[in-house]
């Protein structure tokens, strides 16, 4: 998606070890008139796969799902995460491993709200190492939802996520794919 | 309004211990059709205030800020909660007792997404003791912007936070308001 790519060359700032900051626009500060141009996108390549909900994960999918959600006219399930081993009630659940935070914590979503009768399309703002991405497909898998396909603002390609889930046969949409990205030479995309 | 007491009336679970499940709507799986309810409703009460950011915080205040920014046409900044002393860069931060879960946390906003251009609506889900709103309150202050006013969506007025920070000398509007539950006699409203 052309849009996306700009916004990134315009306003994303490499670090050191792979790290892109959007803060600006993205994951802090969240620039709503974007997310529907994005929203649209997602709509469009899912359109007619009868998608009756919308799965995330806190805190920062949150956004870019709702928006998305209003084109679909369906609602969004966000997953929380927990820490604790407390876990109360009927959940899925599913353990990631953050490589960001070096952490194992559980992912969790109400069976209440998950069931063999959806069909759910995944959003989330980033694809990297894809341990989030496989935690909530474990979930829907649990559940017994139709995964329909994952809708992904920022792929980084370089690194193993996309390709790991695309050969579990799963569909990923990704709005701007990362070919590589340098504190020198900045971004550039599939 | 009267769209919201019917839903809270209609979907709501009253546990002992005043606590209020909402989730099959509000703050796990998020009913976005019915969030721009709430969201036109926000925009009705707080037109023409010039309102040009929305400040919320994670992660259950995300989605319902994001549709209401929609009416706005301004972006969205979340605060994010931070158990750790380890904050990187140049970021407003504030204090905040949980009364849930019985902790204190930081809450963190970069500088460079609130400044003393801004005119600030805070959204939020809930309004129970005030604790977060009071640390959202303490960090717009800090930025130097403007605070309009802030949106909720469920108050608990039996509890003390609308009166202390309207006592504050805030505006504050809650689109239902609590004023006794219980498990045998359910919810009763402003």
């Amino acid at each position: 998606m052309q849009l996306l790519e700009d916004r990134i060359r315009r306003d994303g700032i490499i670090r050191d070890g792979g790290v892109l900051k959007v803060d600006s626009f993205l994951n802090h500060q969240m620039d709503v008139p974007f997310f529907a141009q994005m929203a649209k996108e997602f709509e469009r390549l899912y359109h007619n796969c009868g998608i009756n909900k919308i799965l995330t994960i806190e805190a920062s999918g949150i956004g870019v799902a709702c928006i998305t959600a209003q084109y679909f006219g369906c609602p969004v399930v966000f997953a929380k995460k927990s820490k604790t081993l407390n876990i109360a009630g009927d959940v899925w659940t599913a353990k990631v491993k953050s490589f960001t935070h070096g952490k194992v914590y559980d992912v969790i979503v109400s069976k209440d709200y998950l069931s063999a009768s959806d069909r759910v399309l995944i959003i989330d703002d980033f694809l990297a190492n894809g341990a989030a991405l496989q935690g909530l497909i474990d979930i829907v898998r649990q559940s017994g939802a139709e995964l329909i396909g994952a809708g992904i603002c920022i792929e980084k390609a370089f690194q193993p996520g996309g390709e790991l889930i695309r050969g579990m046969g799963v569909r990923v949409e990704s709005l701007a794919r990362i070919k590589s990205m340098s504190v020198e030479n900045g971004v550039e995309f599939c």
